[in-house]
C-alpha cells in the first residue's frame, strides 16, 4: 500500500531544518510500526505541494534516508520503505505521551468494576469449554446467513443499508416479529410497541435508564444475570435481590417497595427454573397489587426442547405492566447483536428517544439480514438444528454428570444450554475453574451471579452450547478429579 | 409459509367449549392480519398435541372454519386460509390493550422532548431534497463493499460474524485505525486509547456520560449540533453556550467554570466555519490554565476539497487533554453506524466499561467489513470520488446562490457539504421549509441548533449531499422565489 501524502504535517514548534524535520516524521513513521517494509512513499513533488516546501527539501531528505537503508529506490517508480528498515520492537509499542490530566477528578462518572467478570477471549482454543453463550459454528447456517446478507447487500436495499433511518427500525423485521415471533409466545403487539434493540442487554439497559431512578427500587432474583445488576447499580436506584427457589422468583417475598421487578420467567437465570403457570398468575397479581412493572427477560426460550415452553408472562399482562425483552442474539449468534422491547406505546416512545440519543439505530443493513433470514424460514430451521443439537449434548451431560457423582443445583422444565451447579461448602469455583484452566477445561465460576455480600462460592455453571458431545465425558470427569470425587 | 404450531395457546380464562376457543384463535389470526391467505395451519394432529387437546376437537374447529369460509382444505395436504377469508381492515389495526399503567408516574426519567428536530424520512421522494447527511447512491461503491461483505461473512471470519466480543473491538479495524486513519489527522494513538463506537453520536453520548456530573459544565458553541444538546441536557449538567465567530469558537469566551468543552474546529456545526490554527493552540492553553478536557467532534474532515484540512486538535495536544471523535459513517454511509473514541487509556477504560454495558459492542460483521473496505483503499477512492462530486455540486450551489442573491451566512475554509445561510431577519424558515416542501424542496430551518432561549428564526441549512447538480439551479430558484427575492 501506498502511504498517503495525508499522514504527513510539518510540527509547528520543531527545533531543526524542515528537511531534517522530514527525515524525522518519515523515520518515526517507519520505527512506530506505521510504515511498512516495502510500502510507498508520496512523491517528492506530492509531499512538497502537501507540506508547502520546495522539492528539494523533500529530495534531500528521501536521499539521506536511502543512505541510512531506511528507504530504497526503484528508478522511476520511487521510494520504499526498504527491506532493511528498522523493525518496530513489537514488546514495546511507541511511548504513551505524558499524561497531565488527573483522571480520579476528571471522571465525573466510573463504569469499571462492575460485577460482571472478565471471561476469556480465547475459549475456542481449550478442549472442553463449558462455556456460556458462545455460537458452535458447525450448527450455525452459515450458507443462508451469507445469501440473505447478500440479498440485503443487493441494489434494492440500499436504502437499508445506507441511510440514516433517523429513530426508526427496520419495517420489515418489525413486521416479522410482530406476525411471527411474539404470537409463538403467546403476545400481540403492534408495530408502535415494539422497539428493535442492540442485544436483550441493550433492552434491558434502556427499561432501567426510563423506569428506574435514585428513588426507586427494583427487585432482581438471586442469583440473577450479573450485567442486569451492573446496569441498576449505575441508575443508582435501591435494588432487593430476592432468593429464588425450585420455580424461579417468589413473588410473595417481593417488598410493597419495588417499582419495577426484573424476572427471567422462562429459564431462571442463572438456575434454568421455569416458573409455573401459578406463580406467573401470581406474580402479575402481586405486581398489580403494589403497582409494580415487570420486566421480563424472554432469553432462551426457543431452546426448549424438553417441553412445549410456557406463553410469556407478557402474554397474561391485559394492563400493559410488563415490558418485554426478547432477543435473537443467543439463539442465532451472540456477535449479531439484536433485540427487542415489547411495552405500552408510551414506555416505547420514551424508549426510541433514549435509543435514538444513545445509538440512533442498529444497523440497518444486519436489520434487514435478519429479516430474510427469519421470513426465508432459515431461523426455525436453525433453531430446531440447535435444539436437536443441545437436547442430544443435554443427554450426554446429564449421563457424564451422574456417572462422575457431580451435582445439579438448578433444574429447568423446558431444556436450555447449560447447568447450574454445586461443588460441596468448602470448594472455592473461582480457585476450581483456574485449576481446570491448566487442564484444559473451561468452566464459569457461580459467584458473580449473587448479589449476597458474601456469595456462595461454591456455585458454577457448565454451558454445553460450544462443547462437541463427544469431549463432554471426558471434560466433566476432569471436573470431577479437580473436585477430588474421583 | 406455514403458520407455526406454537403461535397457538389456550387461554386459562377463556368462557367456553375448547372447540370454540381454537375457533376464536385461529379467526383473530385472520382478522388480525397474522394469518394471511394461502397459509398453511398445522395438522389436527400436531395442534391437539401441541394444545394438549383431543384431535377431533381441533376437527371440528376446522369443519367449521371451512363453513365460514375462513378455511379451505386441500385434500390430503391439509387446511389453509381461504381466499375468501376476511381482509383485516387495513386502517383499523387490532385494538390496543386497555392500558391500566399510569406512566405520567411510572417513567422515572423522559428522553422524548429534546432539541432534535424530527426529519423527513421521505427526503429521497422530493425533487430537490437539500437534506443534511444522508448519502447520495449513486456515489457510493456499492460493488466493493458488496464483496467486502462477502469476505467478512466468509468462512475464516466466522468468529467476527458470530462471536460474543464481550467488550473488546475488532482488531484489525483498531489496527486500520491507528496506522492510517489518526496519522492523517496528526494523531498517534496505541490500541489501548482507540474505542469503536456506534457512530460519533453514540461517542459524543459516551463522553458526556463519563465527563459529566448535575455539578460539571459543558461549554458547547452556539449554534451547535442538535443532537449534543439533547446528550448534555439529559445528563443535566450546567451548559454554558458560546456564540461562535467566523472562525468557529472563540476561546476567550469560555468561562472558567467549564469543566469540558465540545468543539468541531475541522467544520464548525452548522456554520461550517474552520477555526484556524492559532486559534487551536489558544484553545488548547486555555483549557490547560481553567483544567477542561476538551471534546473534538472531527467530523467531515475527510470533505475537504477546497484546501488541505489542517491537523486535528488532538495532534496538538501532549497532555491526554483532547478527547477525539471520529466517524465513519458520515462520509462513508450514515446508516453503517461506526465511529470512534480516540482518547487517554483512563478514559478508554472508562468508555469500555460503560459501552459493554449499554450494547456490550457494535456488531462484529460490520467492524470486519469496514476494515476489509479501509484496508484494501476502496475507503480511499470513494473519499475521492465523493470529495470530488461535493466540490463539483459546491460550484453550482455557489454560482446559483449568487445568481439568486440568497445570503450565505457561514464559510468553511476547506468544503463540506452543506451551506449555513440567513434570510432576512422578517423570515421565519420554518414556516418557509413548509410552504417549500409542497414545492418539491427540502431545506433545514436553522433554528433547532441555536440554544438561545429566543432562538433566530432566520437562518437556515442547504446540504448538497444527497441533491444531483443539475437540479440544484431550479432547487435554489424555487427557495429564492419563496423568500420573495425574484
Amino acid at each position: 500500500m501506498a502511504i498517503s501524502v495525508e499522514t504527513f504535517f510539518l510540527a509547528p514548534g520543531f527545533q531543526g531544518t524542515l528537511q531534517a524535520q522530514i527525515q524525522q516524521l518519515i523515520a518515526e513513521g517507519i520505527l512506530s510500526g506505521r510504515f511498512r517494509r516495502g510500502e510507498k512513499l508520496p512523491s517528492s513533488r506530492k509531499l512538497a505541494t502537501h507540506l508547502g516546501v520546495s522539492r528539494i527539501t523533500v529530495t534531500l531528505a528521501y536521499t539521506e534516508l536511502l543512505a541510512n537503508d531506511y528507504l530504497t529506490s526503484r528508478g522511476r517508480s520511487g521510494y520504499y520503505v526498504s527491506e532493511n528498515a528498522p523493525v518496530p520492537p513489537s514488546f514495546d509499542p511507541p511511548k504513551p505521551r505524558e499524561d497531565r490530566i488527573d483522571w480520579t477528578r476528571a471522571l465525573g462518572r466510573r463504569f469499571t468494576g462492575g460485577d460482571t467478570p472478565d471471561k476469556p477471549k480465547d475459549w475456542a482454543n481449550y478442549r472442553f469449554p463449558f462455556v456460556y453463550g458462545q455460537t458452535d459454528p458447525s450448527l450455525f447456517d452459515h450458507a443462508n446467513w451469507r445469501l440473505c446478507a447478500l440479498q440485503a447487500l443487493g441494489q434494492k436495499d440500499f436504502t437499508a443499508l445506507t441511510a440514516d433511518y433517523y429513530d426508526q427500525d427496520d419495517p420489515e423485521l418489525v413486521e416479522f416479529i410482530a406476525r411471527n415471533t411474539l404470537p409463538r409466545r403467546g403476545i400481540i403487539a403492534r408495530p408502535e410497541e415494539i422497539l428493535i434493540t442492540l442485544g436483550a442487554q441493550n433492552a434491558l439497559w434502556i427499561a432501567a435508564q426510563i423506569l428506574l431512578t435514585q428513588r426507586r427500587t427494583a427487585a432482581i432474583e438471586n442469583p440473577c444475570y450479573h450485567a442486569l445488576r451492573d446496569i441498576l447499580n449505575q441508575s443508582r436506584c435501591h435494588v432487593d435481590a430476592i432468593n429464588v427457589d425450585r420455580d424461579g422468583l417468589n413473588p410473595a417475598l417481593i417488598s410493597n417497595e419495588a417499582d419495577v421487578i426484573f424476572t427471567t420467567p422462562s429459564h431462571q437465570c442463572p438456575t434454568t427454573a421455569t416458573m409455573p403457570m401459578d406463580r406467573r398468575h401470581a406474580l402479575l397479581e402481586h405486581a398489580r397489587n403494589i403497582d409494580a412493572l415487570v420486566v421480563e427477560d424472554d432469553y432462551e426460550f426457543e431452546m426448549s426442547f424438553l417441553d412445549a415452553p410456557s406463553p410469556a408472562l407478557k402474554s397474561l399482562d391485559t394492563e400493559g405492566r410488563v415490558i418485554y425483552v426478547g432477543s435473537f442474539s443467543k439463539s442465532l449468534f451472540p456477535g449479531l447483536r439484536l433485540g427487542y422491547l415489547v411495552g405500552s406505546e408510551a414506555f416505547i416512545r420514551e424508549a426510541r428517544a433514549l435509543r435514538a440519543s444513545v445509538i440512533r439505530h442498529p444497523p440497518g443493513h444486519i436489520q434487514r439480514t435478519a429479516a430474510y433470514f427469519l421470513s426465508l424460514g432459515h431461523y426455525d430451521a436453525l433453531i430446531r438444528r440447535i435444539r436437536e443439537a443441545l437436547k442430544a449434548r443435554r443427554a450426554v451431560m446429564q449421563d457424564a454428570i451422574e456417572q462422575y457423582g457431580l451435582t445439579v443445583a438448578g433444574q429447568g422444565a423446558f431444556g436450555g444450554s447449560s447447568f447450574w451447579m454445586r461443588a460441596n461448602p468448602e470448594v472455592n469455583t473461582e480457585i476450581l475453574a483456574q485449576a481446570l484452566k491448566s487442564d484444559g477445561v473451561l468452566i464459569e465460576p457461580g459467584h458473580p451471579f449473587f448479589t449476597d455480600e458474601a456469595p456462595p462460592q461454591n456455585f458454577y455453571r457448565l454451558g454445553y452450547s460450544s462443547i462437541p458431545s463427544e469431549r463432554i465425558p471426558e471434560g466433566v470427569s476432569r471436573i470431577a478429579r479437580a473436585l477430588g470425587q474421583r
